[in-house]
């Protein structure tokens, strides 16, 4: 297992010594899922993080009729949680799915917070990333309000270049706000 | 002017010696709107963040037909700003207005980023901060596409309890996503 993706993850907002990393890296578990193996059954408490190395992850809720909604996608170099429930320590409302073979380096709640204690430069490292995913989940609701369709999926071919032709169309469509139909009638014009 | 209201805010997530508090305060800036003032047109930069000592902000996006979408309120004792150009340095697509006189504490960029240098525990200050505001955001994005006008106005009594009879119902009904008059129906419901 090579933890250089993550140590690079890590490096774009804070500056580690070996020692540090050698502590950070003591505290991950590989982990791996098969294509349709669940992270996360919604209900569950969600207790740890995933960074995933390869594959992809994709949270997603249902609604009461049974419809799928996706929340987020993880690809290789992105971070996974149902924040709310690992925040909280309650029942969560996600699901998280492996979209394909998914290798992945979990983080626990509780390492989390030991790590804050020992290496107080990962607060700044977790609140960047919870500033960016912020601002990305502010965009989306204001995309979701105020963008059309086509606008939607043009934003989010910028946000996932490396998803557009790798992950099943409905799931686009599920995550974007629009039926099936409509999405490859766009894809079609490109 | 009293600092209370900020301290205690802050003393929800970090404890501060009465030295960290004097500095901290030492770097806040009062500031006063009037009703209808705005504190941030679309377009500008955000170069700072407001924590609201009285009275309410709401940030607001306005689409393409003109129709104003209500991205978050602000009562006393919240913090507010278009996060996405406060981050990002690039000019902002919401705009914050005072929906009656309004009464904050300014904290600059400039100075928040001082603050981690000087003292860090507000890296974990303002890591809880964005973490609670993310989940709230996922959890509104969850609920606009899953839940019922009904249930998500439900929600928005439980979230801004002060708030639902004290704002003009148009507000509400352009935060929760539906029309003033579905709002008014469920409300003489109640």
């Amino acid at each position: 297992m090579s933890f250089q993706l993550i140590l690079d993850n890590v490096s774009k907002h804070i500056q580690l010594t070996n020692e540090e990393k050698a502590r950070f890296i003591s505290l991950l578990k590989p982990f791996k899922l098969k294509r349709k193996q669940l992270l996360l059954h919604e209900g569950d408490v969600c207790k740890q993080s995933a960074f995933v190395t390869s594959g992809c992850l994709r949270s997603y809720n249902v609604d009461k009729n049974g419809l799928e909604h996706v929340i987020a996608f993880a690809p290789a170099d992105w971070w996974m949680a149902d924040m709310y429930s690992l925040i909280s320590g309650r029942p969560g409302t996600l699901n998280i799915e492996a979209m394909e073979e998914t290798e992945m380096l979990m983080l626990s709640k509780a390492d989390q917070l030991q790590l804050y204690q020992d290496l107080p430069k990962f607060e700044r490292f977790f609140r960047i990333l919870a500033e960016n995913s912020l601002v990305a989940h502010q965009q989306r609701l204001i995309d979701r309000l105020s963008l059309t369709g086509q606008e939607r999926y043009d934003k989010f071919c910028q946000r996932y270049p490396t998803l557009i032709y790798h992950i099943p169309q409905k799931q686009v469509a599920a995550y974007i706000g629009v039926s099936p139909e409509f999405l490859s009638r766009m894809r079609a014009k490109k």
